[in-house]
């Protein structure tokens, strides 16, 4: 974006897109070409991903919960993320996750969008998973398991069918009607979708297993005996202390990736392991720096967390694209003074606001 | 508030209030009302200090300035502020410091206010300021030095006033259009205003000092020439690493308070002090576990950096004060989700649009 573009959001306000306007641009843009380019947008950030001032996200944690900042910066853009975990709120009619975040300029500070991004995190991880697995899973991967089918599984589906070439998907979730509504909204879709009774037959013969479940606990989503040589696992549900969802063994095993590393040895499937259990950040194989999978018989992990450049990635997307169809509006977020050091005279009410008032009374009259 | 009150943020979305409407809702409640209302909250939220889960703040640093992240958390509500500070901004006409923040419920995660905080951490910095004054200074204290005449200087004076008692401010800045826009604000507020030509002659039999001025710089705004025996100082304008106002012989002879000392060693005046430079929090002098002042003789200095608990307390001031008045209107930040595991059923349009806008259509004809 340049400087004269930058301009508009100093003089007209920050862009508001409420969810409902995120869904219209998605539904204009087409849901393929979405996460089509937020993985690109994904993969040219992390491939500079010196970028970025980057910091683990700052985690308040409670009860039911947990509720997250993830800011991150380059010399021209900062973003924030507000995250929420509450698997419990699925039960009073709330979304486990709801999220929201702005992209701001770095030379005043000034933030340029105030986005949704319940929506674009679901779009974002499965963009982000479907990268990885693009550069990590075989060449020829063509069956993915999908263990857990709540809100992120579509994404997950249509991502993987689009950006990895999947064409068949095997589903289990302990919630049958979780996995009946993942069915249907996949109607229409041309992928092969078989509903398994465990996640073991789910499991058997897939080249992906994408685990995307909810739980706050420490679950065992995966054993070792399910794992089957070649086998890509997309681990995304496992994401915050005591939150995992795959047996220690199989990551002694396997060829384990992350998006960064600081994060996800708290995070990630690795946080039970020693603080040298190897591991490779994502964008170093993204940059050719080191290889991802190294043979057809190696088991690959992508143990992903979830990290604030992804959406800073998404962001851009969000607001490179409301632009272009006009979607959003303009918020006062930050005060218009006629004199930035005269925030006080805000709160006198000006004559000619009392005057333009009247007029319109008279008018109507 | 209780359960019942909490359902509507559910049920109708997150309360916006933009910035017009918080200078609205000052206007309308009254401005030394607003500084009380805040004042009383942040002394009773100060009161319950180990009930929080405090962090210092997350701070994006750039050639031109900062953009920080301020979370805090008990066991009920969380909140958060995204504040910048680029003191070059005024260069281009925009604020030094822009800021906006969120309340949400911890036991769901839901954000309950957005609220712009540009203007209310205005308000929430002189009410704290007030509230350690009248705590640290010497109870007769009359007459305050003024040494920034920027965007937050009305607020400082009004709150001063209001709150501990001054009648006369003495005034200075490098900047004299600064002094005559503030000495123009103050007129009709009962306060005799003095413009000085200099720190040393505003400071000058002083009761109380404030500094708040904004250069990102190793300022030295008070020298230890000027510092007579009694005087409270408070200084607001040194809150980040690498920006202070005071010199640090002052911090030697003075008796020190901060707001969050782990925060304060890194951003405050007493980042130059080694790690055991004695400092008393303020939360303690509140409760009457610590003394304040404790002669007429003593140099007191409230170190103020700004503390997320601080943003607590006035965004529930302003969520309480935006219900009682109506103000601010319901946004759609998170989705409304008839089944909150179906996300992606946001993106099918639905029949029931559809014919509404064909029957719109209609009439409109």
């Amino acid at each position: 974006m340049k400087h004269h573009d930058l301009n508009q959001f100093i003089d007209h306000g920050t862009l508001y897109l409420s969810a409902p306007e995120a869904a219209e641009l998605v539904r204009r843009k087409g849901l393929a070409n979405c996460l089509s380019a937020i993985a690109a947008n994904i993969d040219a950030d992390f491939q500079r991903w010196a970028d970025f001032d980057k910091t683990a996200r700052v985690a308040n944690h409670s009860q039911h919960g947990v509720i997250e900042l993830m800011p991150v910066s380059d010399d021209h853009r900062y973003a924030f993320k507000y995250v929420n975990g509450h698997p419990s709120n699925t039960r009073v009619g709330m979304s486990t996750v709801m999220a929201f975040g702005v992209y701001a300029d770095v030379d005043t500070g000034a933030p340029m969008l105030l986005s949704e991004l319940t929506l674009t995190t679901a779009l974002r991880t499965a963009a982000m998973s479907a990268l990885a697995a693009k550069n990590l899973a075989r060449p020829n991967s063509r069956v993915m398991a999908l263990i857990g089918n709540g809100a992120q599984s579509e994404f997950q589906a249509l991502a993987f069918k689009h950006l990895v070439g999947i064409t068949e998907v095997r589903l289990f979730d302990v919630d049958p009607q979780a996995t009946a509504k993942l069915v249907a909204n996949l109607q229409g879709h041309d992928l092969t979708v078989t509903v398994c009774a465990s996640t073991a037959e789910a499991v058997r013969g897939a080249d992906i297993v994408t685990t995307v479940t909810a739980d706050k606990t420490l679950a065992t989503i995966l054993t070792p005996d399910m794992i089957e040589p070649g086998m890509h696992l997309n681990a995304v549900g496992g994401d915050c202390p005591g939150k995992t969802e795959l047996h220690g063994d199989i990551l002694d095993t396997a060829n384990v990736f992350v998006e960064y590393e600081p994060q996800s040895r708290v995070e990630g499937e690795i946080q039970h392991k020693p603080a040298d259990f190897k591991v490779t950040e994502l964008w170093q194989v993204l940059r050719g720096e080191q290889p991802g999978r190294r043979s057809e018989q190696e088991v690959t992990v992508f143990d992903s967390v979830g990290f604030a450049l992804e959406d800073f990635s998404a962001l851009r997307f969000m607001l490179t694209t409301a632009t272009e169809l006009g979607l959003g509006e303009r918020i006062e977020l930050i005060p218009q003074l006629d004199d930035p050091k005269n925030l006080f005279g805000m709160l006198a009410r000006s004559e000619s606001q009392t005057c333009a008032v009247a007029n319109g009374e008279t008018i109507a009259i």
